[in-house]
């Protein structure tokens, strides 16, 4: 085993402490990371509380790490030592389903490994990226792009990826009306790739206040959705809504505003069902969908087109001991548009 | 006007009486259809009742029309005398929108004019197949196919393009796992249709009652929703899940049955919202669809591919002074598989 260290929670209610996880020893195909900087995201709060179902404490929770190779198994491939690498939301999957060959690993019909608070196939209870070291299977740490830092490229991992799917997948491009709902972590990636891609971007934010902010990032339009009269002038206008709000939303007023075959795709995941009236569905063949991240190839993808793009998350970088702090502001909103752990900071009180 | 027999509700609550109504003087564009037969859909008492919004009264239901053209307006090309035609649920529309255009004129964005219930574009108050004669603009008049017979025919203007233009849409065919959720009026056509285009069909119906019937019409596989052994069995099973129940079904437990990339279609309108697990999405960028039956070319595409398969629903014909009892049945769900009327009894008591 290798002695790592870590912040981690050791109930539900926090706070964070440092201390030290044991990783595995290097399989043949396991490469050693060093991370440098894991990002915050919402999902850790949901998972590390409990509020998705019971974990095992301590949790270190992070799926959004950025480090370097330091050492390498006796079959690694990929991978050299020295190398910039990420890891995002999922460490391993079984690779034999029709999914995995598909290279959906993150719908693996037997249950992909989440980066922490899953048990891997070597028995081991995950820990994530709120740490200085993790050792991953080869397959999948994807190559952060030459060029791009490694502070703005975490968020990627998840946040980049969980929008970017999406988009791809519903095809937006040149032509296509999409909307972003919610101007956060995700939604703010949301719109600078939509943008690349070349959609004509629309965000939907609770208030007016981030809107200097949201036309910068590349939106084309922006609303306020607790003004009534969004849902009235913009009925029926979208091909893509991309909901990456993780609250209870009023479903129906949001699907009400695609156009006919509109796709309405909630990246976020709230605990309580949401209602759907099926009229508003039947009335124009809508859909409400869902999405989780991407697979490893699209993964890489995605950061070659940030790369490429010179698209990068706007972050705030925080020391390891501020994590509880930065969880009560991701709650609250209070955000632009993404903390990020400066790993070096691990052991500083 | 032209004043013709008809079966009208009065009241929510009924009974139907025989009364007289007016049909509008032909345009040049219109047709007088002699109605032969008219089906009783669900959506007839739904709409009736009041469920689904108020409606004026007396009410005369129908929009599952097969009959004979006896006069036409002076610009009428497509029909002549004598014609075996048939009318569904819409009679006009904009014409003009971009959904029309594309001939989807059911998702009209100016609103299409619904066969009774609605006010038409001459500010008349429309009123259903439940009488002897019909007026409708030829654009709205589909041609009943040779051999096909009158009476199997009408169904189909409603309960068949239902259920085709979702299986069209989502590409039913060899290699697709598709299930139909209800094996009533919508449901058994749909497995007929399903069957037709190759795809590998389950049945999910309360209970394995009909299953001799099902197993008859087309369905691979039958299976009892009462049993919750069938939901752990069909797990992740389905491409296409095609959901004709309009009452208030446990939709979370339906949609974990696609398969990745699969979308449940609600063909049915359950008056109350419907409850979405979105963890379930997610999990496998499931999809929860609705869809209303399609647009007129569509909708003579589906005659002519019925009658090209031989399919015809199955039916059981009934007087006017039955109507009352047949909805009354329809409710209690002991009908195989569609009422129809046969419009000559119109005036017996």
């Amino acid at each position: 085993m290798i002695t790592v260290n870590a912040r981690a929670t050791f109930s539900p209610e926090g706070p964070f402490k440092l201390t030290t996880i044991e990783r595995r020893e290097l399989q043949p195909h396991d490469v050693l990371i060093e991370i440098k900087y894991s990002g915050i995201c919402h999902s850790d709060i949901h998972t590390a509380r409990g509020e998705w179902g019971p974990v095992n404490y301590p949790l270190v929770p992070g799926h959004e790490i950025a480090g370097i190779v330091t050492r390498v198994g006796s079959a690694v491939r990929k991978f050299a030592v020295g190398d910039r690498v990420g890891v995002g939301c999922m460490v391993d999957s079984c690779r034999e389903c029709a999914n995995c060959h598909k290279g959906e690993e993150q719908y693996c019909l037997n249950g992909m490994t989440g980066t922490y608070a899953a048990t891997d196939r070597y028995g081991q209870y995950t820990q994530g990226g709120y740490s200085s070291q993790i050792v991953v299977t080869e397959d999948f740490v994807v190559r952060i792009p030459n060029g791009m830092e490694l502070d703005v490229a975490a968020p990627l991992l998840c946040a980049g990826i969980t929008t970017y799917s999406p988009l791809r997948h519903w095809g937006a491009g040149p032509g296509k009306k999409i909307a972003v709902v919610g101007l956060g972590g995700l939604g703010h990636l949301a719109v600078k790739l939509a943008h690349a891609m070349g959609a004509e971007l629309t965000v939907l934010s609770q208030s007016l206040k981030k809107k200097e902010d949201g036309l910068k990032l590349g939106a084309d339009h922006y609303y306020a959705t607790s003004d009534p009269e969004t849902f009235k002038q913009l009925a029926g206008s979208f091909d893509l809504i991309i909901n990456t709000v993780s609250a209870k939303i009023d479903m129906s007023a949001y699907l009400s505003l695609l156009a006919l075959d509109g796709t309405l795709v909630n990246v976020g995941a709230p605990a309580e069902p949401l209602s759907v009236n099926v009229f508003t569905l039947i009335g124009h063949r809508r859909s409400f969908a869902g999405s989780m991240i991407g697979g490893i190839r699209e993964t890489q993808e995605m950061l070659d087109f940030c790369a490429e793009h010179g698209i990068v998350p706007e972050i705030e970088v925080i020391s390891a001991n501020q994590i509880d702090e930065a969880w009560e502001r991701v709650l609250a909103s209070d955000v632009r548009y993404r903390f990020v752990i400066d790993i070096s900071t691990m052991e500083k009180e």
